[in-house]
């Protein structure tokens, strides 16, 4: 088993058999303490948030499988902390898909001169390019293909698969009464025929949900969920 | 004669008849003295940068219009540094729209993980919104649909005037011997009609040109061009 790729919050590993392994660590990413889905350090440990991000990763991935979204899934071991999925490669160096149904976080930051702090946005889809010494700068689809980092196409793929894999987040999380504001999702190219899937995981620490108009930090969200 | 619009480079009068005139100032942009075209502060004051820069916007801006292009421009006053125009409003509080042949500035600032310094780009273009408290965020096609700033027809007509006018004034530089790397432009909707056209000004502060790999500050630009 090799050491492939040293994430903020996971390992990634090479099986024997060629298939990769995701190490879910306690390491949440924040800044002094406090939780932030957007930032690039890792702010706080919290005991049990490996266990708890797999179990709500293993959770979706399953539901992203019965409704037929190709992703990197094949299994997870919870007690481990590890999920085995099909090997993949990352657009360039990494870009991060974000989902908006609500005004918040970055969007606001560059976009405030017109919107207004937590508006609903219609499954608004922006890419990101993954570089924490240029604070993760936005980038247009013309701007993405131009830099040879994925076909229009691929583009294209990426956004529908997007706006629905945030839907059935969005659903689950509206059966508990909790409202999702905005989702980070990644995805890159399968190693056996280069198919665009979602990749990584899918947990507290990917988006922002509000209950009752009052934000549920990652830990709380997959206990709301999972229980 | 109204003052509608006080601006960091110039103002805007409303006239009598309805045009509008725009007084060139000798105020350059930049910062610590030092000239760059896309700061957000005033850096220097130039004796006679108004009028140069006038002089030069007007030499594009006939060129423009032999060429079909519309602009909004109906005359100019070389010695009062006045334009007239026909009156037009911006999108939203205002865009900038910029066309890249070479990577350097905020492009570079942005995208330097994918991107060499000075590397080759075939007329890229990208829209920033005037917002000197966001310091000009670019922003997508798609977003500039959703928050409701232009529709995606007018961005298309943008686009595609944006190429067209950076390369009548890359192919006018490329007769002086001097190579333009990137040029910024604004587009308002003229009132009579709506129409898309190039509005404010074509002069040395809009754009970076180099001659024999040397940047030109935008006095000497001037010069060189209306020599």
């Amino acid at each position: 088993m090799k050491l492939i790729y040293s994430g903020k919050t996971k390992d990634v590993y090479e099986l024997d058999n060629g298939d990769y392994q995701l190490k879910f660590k306690d390491d949440v990413t924040g800044e002094n303490g406090v939780f932030d889905p957007g930032a690039n350090t890792v702010g706080l440990v919290m005991e049990g948030a490996g266990r708890a991000g797999l179990s709500l990763t293993k959770h979706f991935f399953e539901k992203l499988k019965a409704a037929g979204i190709p992703t990197h899934y094949i299994d997870a071991n919870i007690e481990e902390a590890t999920m085995t999925v099909m090997p993949a490669t990352v657009f360039g160096k990494g870009l991060e898909v974000i989902c908006r149904y609500r005004a918040v976080g970055s969007f606001l930051r560059r976009y405030g001169l017109y919107a207004q702090e937590g508006q609903s946005l219609d499954a608004f889809v922006e890419v990101t390019l993954k570089d924490d010494d240029r604070l993760d700068p936005p980038i247009s689809k013309s701007a993405l293909e131009m830099l040879g980092i994925l076909s229009a196409n691929e583009y294209d793929t990426l956004e529908t698969l997007t706006k629905q894999i945030s839907q059935v987040v969005k659903d689950e999380l509206s059966d508990k009464g909790i409202e999702l504001y905005d989702i980070k999702l990644e995805f890159g190219r399968v190693k056996k025929d280069n198919a665009v899937v979602l990749i990584d995981e899918i947990s507290g620490g990917n988006m922002r949900a509000y209950k009752n108009g009052v934000y549920i930090e990652p830990l709380e969200l997959e206990k709301l969920m999972l229980s």
